[in-house]
């Protein structure tokens, strides 16, 4: 088990009935806990760069793309909801595992080439992470790798994204 | 003016027709500019700390939170739209400009005591930030000062936190 988890807290029947949510606020609300995050995340990643672009959709995942971009000195491209960001936008619709969303970015966020690292807070059924390297790759991107802090092993996200490098340290069996 | 200000983007008449957005997604995609960011903060803050927390609304008060935690050896309280977060809540009701709002966080992110610096992308009328201080005085934290990289100063929101110490390098006048 990964030093990370125990600051994972487990909350039952959110957002409905049957679903253990894992909640990472104790983990970024912990100052140590968010270091020894970040410092993890890098020496996973480092090898599959150098990186253009940390790519990583709304909110959560702003938590730990904006210390990894800085650390690995690249850029960080947001991966917004509709409606969100400003100028011309590009966008996807996808399925989740609570209903149906879509993702946007600015058109001019992926140059043709960026070579770019996903990342996420957790790795579930993969939907939200394949809309953003589907959008990623119609840009012209490069995608990497994917980097998520929990993966949900049951779900089988990692197997959607196929023979992409995938890391997540701290994993949850049996949900 | 400040170096940061060549990387925000102006965008008229959003979300509103009369309305300039200040758009600071070329900023935090620009690695040098990302990085001089979070310097151009931690140099102009941490007189004013230390600090436990550094609270920030979501979503783009993350981007410079987080990494700025990680400087100051603090841990990030999150400030989330309603229903996001999993855990037990305390929530304050605000009006802002464009619009009213509601902001919540987990009720065991502030401890009492916690010394916390408040931190947003933007301050216009001060109308989040100020829920956001209300919120974690209620819950017995001390704010310490608040930072932005960028501030609407003819909005006076400044002049809306009283003689809390406030910082944001890249200033616009005339909105």
């Amino acid at each position: 088990m990964h030093p990370l988890t125990q600051y994972v807290r487990s909350i039952p029947d959110f957002p409905k009935p049957g679903i253990i949510f894992r909640d990472i606020v104790p983990l970024i609300e912990n100052p140590v806990a968010l270091k020894l995050a970040i410092e993890t995340l890098k020496e996973a990643v480092e090898p599959w760069g150098p990186f253009d672009k940390i790519a990583a959709p709304e909110a959560r995942g702003f938590i730990f793309a904006a210390p990894l971009a800085i650390q690995l000195n690249a850029g960080l491209a947001p991966m917004r909801k509709p409606g969100k960001l400003p100028f011309k936008t590009v966008s996807i619709d996808y399925s989740l595992e609570y209903g149906v969303n879509s993702i946007e970015m600015h058109e001019d966020t992926i140059k043709s080439g960026d070579r770019v690292l996903l990342l996420d807070d957790l790795l579930a059924t993969g939907g939200t992470i394949n809309a953003c390297r589907k959008l990623i790759e119609r840009q012209g991107g490069i995608v990497k790798g994917a980097a998520f802090i929990i993966e949900l092993v049951d779900l089988k996200g990692r197997d959607t994204l196929g023979d992409l490098p995938v890391f997540a340290p701290v994993q949850f069996e049996g949900e």
